[in-house]
């Protein structure tokens, strides 16, 4: 396009055309996490997806999240194609807690100048771990803004929506003073707290990306950019049943801030905290930074990814369940009738 | 909290009770836009909408998007309220064009320091909006993302759920070769081409935000904070009619880019360019950067913020319902056989 001495568009930062090439580069990519109620390509206005049939109530569930500045390793590594598995499988876990099903998802990438190959590494972690969710990738939005990003630099944020029978929605009333706590082990960090922890490796311990952190066997980028967990796999298999009372994802504000959200009014918690080993990278991270405990406990999941509530008669056989499907589980606590979360 | 001489969250840039005060104060604002369908109130992990009753074959729309660099206006002049309102009516207008109306919507706003007055700014903008599009404000996520955002800005992206009949969906199999192009005027640049147009105003013509457009009795504050235009007033009432064969949102590519997508396999479009008035703050862009007409045609809606399909016998009265409902409308010309768009 003849477009003389003036201004255009790519002048000003904005190359409409790499913007294309990278969306017809994910097309394909997209176009795996279809399923037979994806009615829509990418390209259009907005994503179509047929509601299941079959529902009698249906309640559709809903969350908007971002990968916050987990984003930062990922710059310093030049790893791109976790932190979209991050951010699905965090919105997944934020919707399982209500006891709803996965349907779609669609991303925001922000970026300064859109690098077409970190673009379509981040899409695809998004499209993988929508694959391993059986959520549609549904759309998106990638949006290119001069002077907002430093150059290498991009934010990610995502939006998920599934669906509940509304009798089937969890939210905490079903929960009991002495049901049992049962604990799902986290991978690390998931995405929360890397604010503190980045200040705590880089800072005050002086670490690089590529040191080993001490005692532990890997380096700073393996620990601090292990993939958020997706419970689904363990918990489809119980989310409808009886046997369980309710499900707390631990991000932000920890266990402390995290479990009272699915409680029943009043309802507290006794957490034994004699009943697992805080992992290695807590611990390192807590006397690297001489963090004091409650605020450890308060931005960190210190080990705990999921906290599933059940029946006291039935946590053995629901911890052997989720067991069985590969996850590290054990008796947390349980549900108390006093408020508060109170750690013994 | 007794913190020693370690470090804390707080001392890492983000201030977790600020967070929470900042999302009380928005309880109230987001709970007027619930319906009867809104189930959860904020806070909980998910947000949870009821599907209405009474469909045959419900098809849920959704989109993602972003008020991209107009946000960069919205710092320079400390008006936060507006850009949420951009926000929400873009993507109101993203799934109206393919028949939906709107169910719910998620915000996603991002910051390096959170400043409480400022989000509260930013999140009633995006709920008045909700409100006037009757559109639940379901949840969202605000980030506080310390070294990402430079001092004073942020992001805002948002996500929205509506819904269809599946026969109901405007998917461009019902644009005929010779339908109407219905023009519906747009309030300003909407939310599209403003990396272009501060270059042009502020670097090629060095005018100031408080400066006035020469000719337009604005301020350029004025004229580029414009609120895009929500069309769901005017377009709702024929939104499910046999009037209505196709609707296109003038986005990023503009006219050439946008149009083409809601028409059929092959179509093409002839646009009467004298049929309108390019509205002033255009021409202003244009001569003051020296952008080239294409171009111009390609970054910005030019004047023409939506585009009705109708069949011809239906023209003139498609037109006087939505004069009578406040908006611009002019016949912009046909759609053609031929593929492409072409200007005469």
């Amino acid at each position: 396009m003849p477009e003389g001495d003036g201004l255009s568009y790519r002048a000003a930062g904005v190359d409409l055309e790499a913007a294309e090439r990278a969306k017809g580069a994910l097309k394909n990519l997209v176009s795996k996490t279809r399923d037979e109620n994806t009615l829509s390509e990418m390209g259009l206005f907005g994503g179509l997806y047929a509601l299941p049939g079959g529902m009698e109530n249906p309640v559709l569930v809903s969350s908007a999240d971002g990968v916050g500045t987990k984003l930062k390793l990922a710059f310093l590594t030049g790893t791109h194609d976790t932190v979209g598995q991050d951010l699905v499988n965090h919105c997944v876990n934020d919707i399982i807690v209500q006891g709803a099903k996965p349907l779609f998802f669609l991303d925001y990438l922000a970026t300064g100048q859109m690098e077409e190959g970190v673009v379509t590494q981040v899409v695809r972690g998004v499209a993988q771990a929508c694959l391993e969710n059986g959520c549609a990738l549904l759309g998106g939005e990638t949006a290119e803004m001069p002077d907002f990003y430093a150059e290498g630099e991009y934010d990610l944020a995502g939006f998920i929506t599934g669906v509940v029978e509304r009798e089937k929605i969890l939210d905490g009333s079903l929960v009991q003073t002495g049901d049992v706590l049962i604990a799902l082990g986290s991978t690390g960090l998931h995405t929360n707290g890397y604010s503190l922890a980045r200040k705590i490796v880089f800072d005050a311990m002086g670490l690089d990306v590529e040191d080993l952190l001490p005692g532990l066997g890997k380096t700073v980028a393996e620990a601090l950019l292990a993939i958020h967990r997706s419970y689904l796999p363990a918990v489809r298999s119980i989310l409808a049943s009886t046997r369980l009372h309710g499900l707390a994802h631990i991000t932000g504000g920890g266990i402390p801030g995290n479990l009272p959200r699915v409680l029943g009014p009043g309802q507290g918690a006794r957490i034994d905290t004699g009943s697992w080993e805080i992992p290695p990278l807590f611990q390192i991270l807590q006397s690297g930074g001489k963090v004091a405990p409650e605020e450890m406990f308060r931005v960190f999941n210190m080990g705990v990814g999921m906290i599933a509530i059940v029946p006291p008669v039935e946590a053995d056989s629901v911890a052997n369940d989720l067991a069985a499907s590969g996850e590290a589980t054990w008796i947390l606590g349980e549900v108390t009738a006093g408020g508060g979360v109170e750690s013994v």
